[in-house]
């Protein structure tokens, strides 16, 4: 059952290679939203494009770059792995309004609002004070739901996140959290943001990033889909999806750009410490080319149907991505 | 006739408004190709398009984004002008071989390879040295085959556009330039560059700006139409179009973009002098919405077919431009 399904990986930031685009073909994997940008600006995103580009042009017999759903349909038939790009801050637009149709145009199908941080937009999830959806972000917002790019607030502070709900006149998404219940951080959802998000058609990706989890690297596959029934009480099975967040072979100076971007001096280090600044170790049950089987096996063992852990795997994102990305014009 | 036929001005730059473009549309164009960038960098084009995007939202009654020729046929079906962008630089690309395919993916689908001066990729046709194509210009050339933009060598030297029509495997065009033997200007083609131009497949636009015409503001419609019809004793009437160079509505600082960009700081006149640097008066038969219809007219009176007159209009672009712009990926 899980081979015949459409499967999504909500976000990877992995060191983007021949040899693992062979490991995420061999996974079953239909697609992949995989982050182009951090912390860079208009100019800089476009050496990012044109990186993919060339991966595209480099590794056609594994991987295709995904415009609109009918490509991740493409992907499926061909047995490639499809590709959707998607920045992680508002840093490709600089500061003008125009560059979102720009930025859509050329592939960028998921924008978050801000990372970590106050953004010209709104306020990240490490701000003491949360000011909301500024002036900026208001017209960004309705920019965004006109183009069909989406809007994800998976770095983003409560407030902000909330406004960003009502705000937008279409579904919205999380694409890498896990609800606070589950492990209490400050880049975890509360019951309050998950209800308001789905009750709004919106959609919650599981992250696998040890550091979202209850027990971190040790959470166990039965803790993860313990957390995944409990959410789904919360926002129904139709709103949840997984956002792995996973960061394979990367070197330490890439979690520190994430982390401290230009912004800082002196060494952030986000979700970590100073006693542990690397990356966390991945999860045993998800790494390898087996992860999203294993989920998937995992979750029926738990005792959602095939249908319900189908969903759950990429049903759910295909569904709910056909829906975001068609434009308003 | 002239109403029936697909119409192609191959390049304009005038003061894009929502009068200029309802005489656009009266005057029975399909579509135009329109500069967006002359010294403009990769960042900067950024905001041209967001710029054209916004006209593309605010005039969609009138006008509406080229990207393949399937969108020309659709302008002409609703009786909308379609829009074509190009570049008379290659400064959009700054120093980076991947821009090419982002710029295309945007709607670039023409680029000059240079602008009067060295580029990074070949000699303009003000320089006094032509060394032709550079590394990167061959690099370039390869890239532009490969993604489908086409290559424009309207402003460059002698040497350089026949090096680029030689190392091209795809046919390339003049957008806008007259041949020498009209009027000797350096920015006009020798025969020799008309007829390796053709004999490959390009295609060579005329130009209605004055100084690249014999007597100038005072060329008359019939001298224009006897210059076409040499021409075509050259290049055949398959490989000929126009490329009007209408610059209408324009400031004077617009002028000094195009010559001076931030290349220098003494004023330059281009084709122009110290006594004369304004923009030439317009022709009184190449003004307002008439100007395309009294061509076709012209051409027809001097003893062109009606058919042979169709292709002159547009056809001849269009066909070219379908060949060029489909992808080789």
């Amino acid at each position: 059952m899980y081979q015949q399904g459409i499967v999504i990986d909500g976000l990877q930031y992995c060191n983007w290679d021949r040899e693992y685009f062979q490991t995420l073909k061999a996974s079953g994997i239909t697609a992949v939203h995989v982050t182009i940008a951090y912390h860079e600006n208009a100019r800089e995103t476009l050496t990012r494009f044109a990186e993919w580009n060339l991966r595209f042009e480099q590794n056609d017999d594994l991987i295709m770059p995904v415009y609109s759903m009918a490509d991740v349909e493409l992907a499926k038939a061909l047995g490639k792995v499809g590709i959707f790009m998607g920045a992680q801050n508002c840093s490709p637009i600089d500061d003008e309004i125009g560059l979102i149709e720009v930025m859509r145009r050329q592939g960028l199908l998921i924008m978050q609002l801000t990372y970590n941080n106050q953004s010209l937009l709104a306020t990240g999830c490490y701000e003491q004070h949360d000011t909301g959806i500024t002036r900026f972000g208001k017209q960004v917002i309705e920019e965004m739901n006109r183009v069909g790019m989406i809007i994800d607030m998976s770095h983003s502070a409560e407030r902000s996140t909330l406004e960003a709900i009502d705000l937008s006149a279409r579904p919205i998404c999380i694409s890498h959290a896990n609800p606070t219940f589950a492990h209490d951080a400050l880049r975890n959802k509360s019951n309050t943001v998950i209800k308001s998000l789905t009750e709004r058609g919106g959609l919650i990706g599981f992250s696998l990033y040890p550091f979202h989890l209850p027990n971190g690297s040790e959470c166990s596959l039965e803790d993860f889909c313990q957390m995944v029934e409990k959410t789904a009480d919360i926002a129904g099975i139709d709103h949840i999806g997984i956002g792995s967040d996973l960061c394979l072979n990367q070197p330490q100076q890439v979690l520190e750009w994430m982390r401290n971007g230009r912004w800082s001096k002196t060494m952030d280090y986000g979700e970590g410490s100073a006693a542990n600044s690397g990356w966390p170790d991945a999860l045993p049950w998800f790494s390898g080319s087996k992860g999203m089987e294993n989920i998937y096996n995992g979750l029926v063992r738990h005792g959602f149907s095939e249908g319900e852990a189908g969903k759950i795997m990429g049903g759910n994102w295909f569904d709910f991505l056909q829906q975001g990305l068609e434009p308003n014009l």
